[in-house]
């Protein structure tokens, strides 16, 4: 049985299909008595108004656009996934839902956006993954469509939610030199990778802080986010003269590389990750967690709020603290 | 700037906004003049046609349900974010995008597809998880709307694909037995669940073939997919007084318990997982490896494909081969 239509409304009301258009939109124009008769018909028949026209009427869609990217073979990287679980669950308490879409790279982006903006799929669009100099603001500035960011480069006249990524790896090396550590290395992204350079700026001036940064400033290495690259990174620190006795790694994936480095030589060194992964709580690694959950909630709140409007140049910005998970990793040092 | 409209055209052209229309939807009726100076206008004004329109003509949203479970916190489980982005992909080449959505139960998820349905939102479903007597595929079927399974039941009269969940524990048995394994376990989901059964019949069917099911029959154990669950399963086989050599485990998550209790016993025990998740590459776990690209193209064709009516009673299944990765949780004992 295909759902009820608004002419099969018309027939069992026995009115016109402009009758029954006029109850759903402008039941003052419709004498009461006809209107109890079309209500008794939409009710009797479980007619539901179509929502394509309707969004075309309120001229709102209530999809917000999330662009999905491949699986990244190498990188544990749950990390964008557990945003869009967060920000299904955070749009769902919004009456929105996510629709997604995928590009090649940030311009095919902004076109695929545009062009489901224009055609009315969706009201605005969440992005993340920010560079310095990243072209997505400012296009989708341009052309007025909506958005909020999940990430910042620092001086952002849009929407933005970040997490303090400073804080969570200060917090880790924190943790380290209270467990009496004083050469502590730092494994990262290679130099102007926003969220890389943070986390780096957490471990510089907290081991600045304590005294401890001129002993360890040869142990700031950077390279690719993969498990081949942090195990490799690792043979390298314990190969210097003088070593580190514990890392913070810019990512658990890092973190495992370095783990498992430090399971064949059964070297000791204290690990400290990024990102909670599940493999996180599998390895045993001691990791920064982002609240993503609140992370989601305040996106959906900076996308559909009151307070943001596509017209502003204030940045509207909303920083989150991590929480450092202490494990085994770092704890048995 | 708002992007242009069909009575921006209108004026541009110096036309009715029915001429317009006409021009889109009925070019025949509209003079070839007249027509060229509104295309002109389309071209030159950046006008696209409103896609809600469209779809309301088209009685097609171009648009696939999914529906997103909240994260599993004690699984490593990124099977059905893997699946999200196999069908993302293999929807943008089939020209439909995905609309997530979140439900409380099946029940629920049912309600939420006929509301998306019924509203023009959606033109069918992706469902899986599927569970024996599970309500969804009829009630589908019963409200007449497209949809495709991730998994099988046994006698399903509807489109799914569905990995060999059996030939997967069976290659699994016979890499263990070539290494000269005779007692292997097998942990898994509580019986009833139908990929655990499935993974369970694999294992048995092998062990019975070489003639060692016998010795292996009482190493058959069963519990909830956790981390701390496989531990504890891993702590009961090596205290058996015919404990096994090799554990072959339903899930990587029960796997990396097993490591887990490997490692801190220093215990020699091969493993082999499932699922080939991040994390058993971070492990050096052996996995098997479902082939989730080739399901999301499958799933995509099952929904969208010429061959599926809604109203066939045929069941049109497609079974796809999973693929082991040794590594050396299972290579070096």
């Amino acid at each position: 049985m295909n759902p009820p239509t608004v002419e099969d409304v018309a027939r069992a009301a026995g009115v016109s299909r402009q009758t029954v258009s006029n109850v759903l939109n402008a039941p003052q124009r419709v004498r009461p008595e006809t209107r109890q008769r079309v209500e008794a018909a939409i009710e009797q028949l479980g007619y539901r108004p179509n929502r394509v026209a309707q969004s075309l009427r309120a001229a709102t869609s209530r999809m917000i656009g999330y662009r999905i990217e491949p699986m990244h073979p190498h990188a544990l990287g749950s990390m964008h996934d557990r945003l869009l679980h967060a920000l299904a669950e955070a749009g769902r308490a919004a009456d929105h839902h996510l629709l997604l879409f995928t590009a090649d790279d940030p311009d095919d982006e902004v076109t695929n956006v545009d062009a489901l903006h224009r055609a009315g799929a969706i009201d605005g669009v969440m992005i993340y993954g920010i560079q310095s100099d990243d072209p997505r603001p400012p296009a989708l500035r341009q052309l007025r469509i909506p958005f909020a960011a999940f990430g910042r480069t620092g001086a952002d006249a849009h929407a933005w939610v970040d997490i303090d990524n400073a804080a969570g790896t200060a917090a880790a090396v924190e943790h380290l030199v209270t467990r009496g550590h004083r050469r502590i290395a730092f494994l990262g992204y290679p130099e102007g990778v926003a969220v890389g350079d943070r986390r780096a700026e957490g471990w510089r001036t907290t081991l600045d802080k304590h005294g401890l940064l001129d002993g360890s400033r040869h142990l700031d290495l950077r390279g690719e986010d993969s498990l081949a690259n942090g195990a490799r990174l690792a043979e390298a620190l314990l190969e210097h003269p003088t070593p580190p006795t514990a890392v913070v790694a810019a990512t658990d994936t890092l973190a495992a590389g370095v783990l498992r480095t430090v399971r064949q030589r059964h070297a000791r060194l204290a690990v400290v990750g990024f990102d909670d992964t599940p493999t996180a709580g599998a390895l045993d690694l001691s990791s920064v967690r982002q609240p993503i959950e609140a992370v989601g909630h305040a996106m959906i709140r900076a996308l559909l709020g009151p307070a943001v409007s596509v017209a502003q140049d204030e940045p509207a910005g909303q920083l989150l603290a991590p929480e450092l998970i202490v494990r085994a990793s770092s704890a048995l040092h």
